[in-house]
């Protein structure tokens, strides 16, 4: 039978490290994960309270496409409670996960073979979803000097329908603050761009608050998720804030591409947004976690790192101890029981020389993971 | 901002209708909803009771791509006991919806430009869908003669690089035997054509068993849902089943457009497939709701129906009554305080003169549902 070219999409190589991790498992072997990128918590307590009644007294069938209006109205008054932003509910849109923001976004925007830039290193999904609708993604190289993200500078001359950038990005953990973001977003109008801002880990940040992009305009597309601060990944429950005159054409996309964002999860995620201390619980955890990596990972000769401002990983340049990431991987994950993820997923064409380390599981488990590694480094004879 | 051209999709003129039930109702009046395309029960207890269960056990985190191992064991056992069919649950991709599954086996399958035949009158969102993916719906007039489906004569010269194909079919209700959709399998691999079969309404039959595209090959995309006879709309979770050297194309795609369906969904879904005796409670309401509407639809008038194979729909030729059938339903809404919905979103070209009527909620609406529209009809001077 037929196939598309557009469905030619790279591997994530990651899922052959967590498919050797749970093979080691399954032998028996103790591994600690390093690779994953999620929390290891599930959704607040209060959220699970909310959907066990609510599966009592409701049918929980299709909502309107842009998703309950008590879950829009909750998530517009966050923007107060974090940003100092007053965002009007109706241009909240309920989406099935930051994916689901993803694809309605790209569809609303560009056209087949639109160029969309995206910085490298980055979430690999950007470029494959991309792709899958026939789009161009554009790969902007960053630098250390820029702390991995985008420059206004990067966009001279590329020609760009459309930009993104994330803000803690993955895999490196930086952030944009005020001003570089401002910078990006004019860069991308100058040339009649459209500016799509990733706020997935924002909440998990740790010397400053992240910046919105709405902060700054309201002419930006704007992804966020219950997936990463308020622990639902599973529930594939997410958002997305579009310009007032976007709304409706965002709407007839969603309720054709995908009717309704799941109903149990929008019931369980509006309990989540007041689950403040539980939250904040894990967010301790993270801030403690982070700490240890910071410490012990040069201690473990992983000293080419950046600490970061958010989210929950640490991107190292290990291009002194390898050129090949992927084998180093399935060593370190065979010598010393640690599975971590090679940087080629989020950097074709650097990644050979990066890893991340995830520090999102139980503070004991980072404490072990780290000790495991510097053993390792030491009885390799790289440190 | 920028806005691409695919993102220009039709409105559904139902949600006009039910917008103004809405406001109907909010004014204090009583409406009869025969315009929702969904059960009015709620997922089943079994289904509901093992997802509370696995909230206080499970953190309920992402999935692999594919779906729960067991659930997809599981779907593929359905395939030996609703048609005998040995299926090899690798082949199983469980989806966020079948909305997820167009989009996933449209991806795949095609790139931009191709052209996808459907039925028309047929589900609104393929068209959409395949339009905002930049893919060419090619519309198949059927003809009351077929049954309002396609037969293999009509593919010739439409040179298609797929063809999806719907039994029992939204709005008709009618079904594909064997013998026909075999002729179409045929005829779209003759022309190198992609086939997809929606069987999103199986289960949901009344006088014979609806037949599954893989009961004749395995070269098909066959694409189902728990939202309609396991009656979980709101849940988001369905599956598709591919041929077996496609399932690596698809798992990669799906990783990275969805990550993965609803935790909690694929938890509830995987109980519900065994909630046979509330599940089939449900199908004798359909069942006592399909006679009252074969009875009373041409006591009020509307005589220009055929009997329904399967799902909850009765598909009537109005043309004879109006020649706006979105106004007629304005007017009916109105005096008769039933919402139908216009045949406009099925089949844009004819649909003018078309109503489909929902018998999906409870025979006391049914009964009083067709007891105002008789009402009305002659109180109209139709009748």
């Amino acid at each position: 039978m037929r196939n598309s070219t557009r469905g030619e999409v790279d591997p994530f190589i990651v899922m052959d490290v967590m498919e050797a991790a749970r093979a080691a498992e399954d032998a028996g072997r103790h591994i600690i994960h390093m690779e994953v990128g999620q929390p290891g918590t599930p959704a607040p307590a209060a959220a699970r309270d909310a959907l066990a009644r609510a599966m009592q007294s409701e049918p929980l069938g299709y909502t309107v496409a842009l998703g309950l209006p008590a879950l829009r109205q909750r998530i517009a008054r966050l923007y107060g409670e974090w940003y100092g932003v007053d965002l009007d509910p109706a241009r909240v849109v309920v989406t099935p996960g930051s994916s689901g923001g993803f694809i309605l976004a790209f569809t609303t925007l560009f056209d087949a073979g639109d160029r969309v830039g995206i910085g490298a290193p980055g979430y690999p999904s950007y470029r494959q979803i991309l792709r899958a609708l026939d789009l161009t993604p554009v790969m902007i190289e960053t630098s250390a000097e820029n702390r991995l993200q985008p420059v206004a500078a990067d966009l001279e001359g590329l020609d760009l329908q459309g930009l993104m950038v994330a803000s803690p990005a993955n895999p490196s953990g930086t952030m944009l603050d005020r001003s570089a973001l401002a910078a990006l977003m004019e860069g991308a109008q100058a040339q009649g761009a459209a500016f799509i801002s990733d706020e997935i880990y924002h909440g998990i940040e740790y010397e400053a608050k992240a910046v919105t992009a709405l902060e700054i305009s309201d002419e930006a597309y704007v992804i966020n998720s219950f997936s990463k601060y308020f622990s639902m990944t599973g529930w594939r429950v997410g958002w997305m804030v579009v310009p007032p005159d976007h709304v409706r054409r965002v709407e007839r996309l969603a309720q054709n591409l995908f009717i309704c964002p799941p109903h149990a999860s929008q019931v369980a995620a509006l309990a989540a947004m007041d689950a403040t201390d539980e939250l904040e619980a894990n967010m301790a955890v993270y801030r403690r976690n982070r700490q240890l990596m910071l410490d012990g990972l040069p201690r473990a000769g992983f000293d080419r790192i950046a600490p970061p401002d958010g989210a929950f990983y640490v991107y190292a340049d290990v291009s002194h101890l390898t050129d090949d990431s992927r084998a180093f991987c399935t060593e370190i994950l065979e010598k010393a029981g640690v599975a971590v993820t090679p940087g080629l997923d989020f950097d074709p064409a650097r990644g050979h020389g990066t890893l991340r380390f995830s520090y999102a599981r139980s503070t004991a488990d980072i404490e072990e993971g780290l000790a495991r590694l510097e053993r390792f480094m030491k009885e390799t004879g790289r440190l």
